[in-house]
């Protein structure tokens, strides 16, 4: 696409893991890895958003990200330029235009689950009637487990760390991104700034699916269908609210997925299920 | 205490679980409960605040907690009566004397780690080296692995439902007070309200170990701090702002604790080390 102006991103880099000091329950002294976590102010033409904490691997994604699920940015090509410098621990984006209304839009706080309390900036509720998902869009029981599979095998911070949460962007079971943070709506956001960078229109989410290792929140689902990505995977479970808006949306949301094990909790008709993949049924059928 | 006011609070219940449909890898239907989630919509003397997603169970105290815990009240005194309503979902908080400056105190955002993108009101971080922990306060080895085995009986949402993380606060091994919520941020913030109801005065925290399911985040580490409490055990690891405020605040934060395994990351004076009760390395000292 020629003619679409993506925005022009550096690429800071930092160091992603940290050796402390520990002892053990023998009282043996040693180091051990723990994740990064550094603070990133968002500046939106010169004007203070925000500070995310973050594992800080691809901050300029983000960022990017950030300002798209919340809602600051309708289009990418609005974005001019994300420029990083953690030796000040500051994003300046720039904007071509200005965002409209900045202020005013984010005054209104709704304090969402996550692990925690996450921000988000206006009424996302109010946007879920408008998702219309693709109908046609299906995942079969084996791809399911080539993503679990892919997972398993991916090197990670987590691996070497752990305390962080992945994220990744699936075709089938090509995994097309893989994202880790501190926090897990960083590194779902960090995969919609991803996702606008490679497909600027916005069109290409209906064959993707989703993974998280963290809970199946309402905002990460609602997050997830406001990119259009109509199946999420997660090794955890699943919220009441997270639950209630992939019914509305007619998201599949699947969780539990680890080994050959897994529920779907919704839109079930987007599943194929095999289930002579899924090997002997060694517990009860519950 | 009888000379001082405590705040009425109602005692607003609703289901902590519910049933949903799911099917298994074999194709299997059946239903799985799932952990309740709903939005509490905080009003301080009739001015909305903010909407907070919470499993539901103490909604009285988290309220009271967010308050203490956002610095918007800095004595439970202030506070009147918290009403919830789970009919409207909506906690009526009644203050004495009003909050001074609610608009410009709730105006600055500090997105934090948790697992999501916790929003905190003002600068924490300022506040952090105001904090003296209490220099003496010490856990011994045998009544950590007390507090872990304490942890491991006691029955809860998680137990049944999965998807939540639970807070403690425990004196010694004696555990005080066990909180879950969908959102773990909640769940401390409702041990500080619980703690604010006990004890008035905020004086009686020395002896205290806070307990949380949940990965030691900067955000975690500075509530802890906050609420006085100088140790915090947990049985996921530590990101390095956690790692860098419990150095700085000198309180000792133990994590990987599970069975009798753990690792002491920081202000490890005040762990007793009682090797002889650790069992043989079973594993490479690292």
């Amino acid at each position: 696409m020629p003619d679409r102006l993506l925005p022009h991103l550096t690429r800071a880099s930092a160091p992603l893991t940290r050796e402390v000091p520990v002892v053990n329950e023998h009282g043996d002294a040693s180091t051990l890895s723990i994740p990064a976590e550094r603070a990133l102010t968002v500046y939106v033409d010169k004007r203070e958003l925000v500070t995310l904490m973050t594992l800080g691997a691809q901050p300029e994604l983000l960022v990017l990200g950030y300002l798209r699920n919340q809602r600051l940015v309708r289009s990418v090509e609005e974005v001019e330029s994300i420029t990083v410098d953690w030796d000040v621990g500051a994003a300046a984006v720039k904007t071509r235009e200005g965002i409209a209304n900045v202020e005013e839009r984010t005054a209104k706080r709704v304090v969402t689950t996550g692990c925690g309390q996450g921000s988000v900036f206006g009424d996302l509720m109010d946007e879920v009637d408008q998702i219309a998902l693709p109908p046609d869009a299906r995942l079969t029981q084996a791809q399911l487990y080539g993503i679990v599979n892919a997972i398993r095998l991916q090197e990670s911070t987590y691996k070497s760390a752990g305390s962080v949460h992945g994220c990744a962007l699936f075709r089938g079971e090509e995994m097309l991104i893989f994202v880790e943070d501190v926090g897990r709506h960083n590194a779902i956001d960090t995969i919609a700034g991803w996702m606008w960078m490679q497909d600027p229109s916005a069109m290409g989410a209906a064959d993707k699916v989703f993974y998280t290792t963290g809970r199946l929140t309402s905002e990460m689902v609602i997050k997830s269908a406001q990119m259009g990505v109509p199946i999420v995977v997660s090794r955890s479970g699943i919220t009441q609210m997270g639950h209630a808006v992939a019914e509305r949306v007619g998201l599949c949301a699947i969780g539990r997925a680890t080994g050959r094990h897994f529920y779907c909790y919704s839109a079930s008709q987007r599943l194929v299920l095999q289930p002579e993949l899924a090997g002997p049924k060694l517990r009860a059928a519950a």
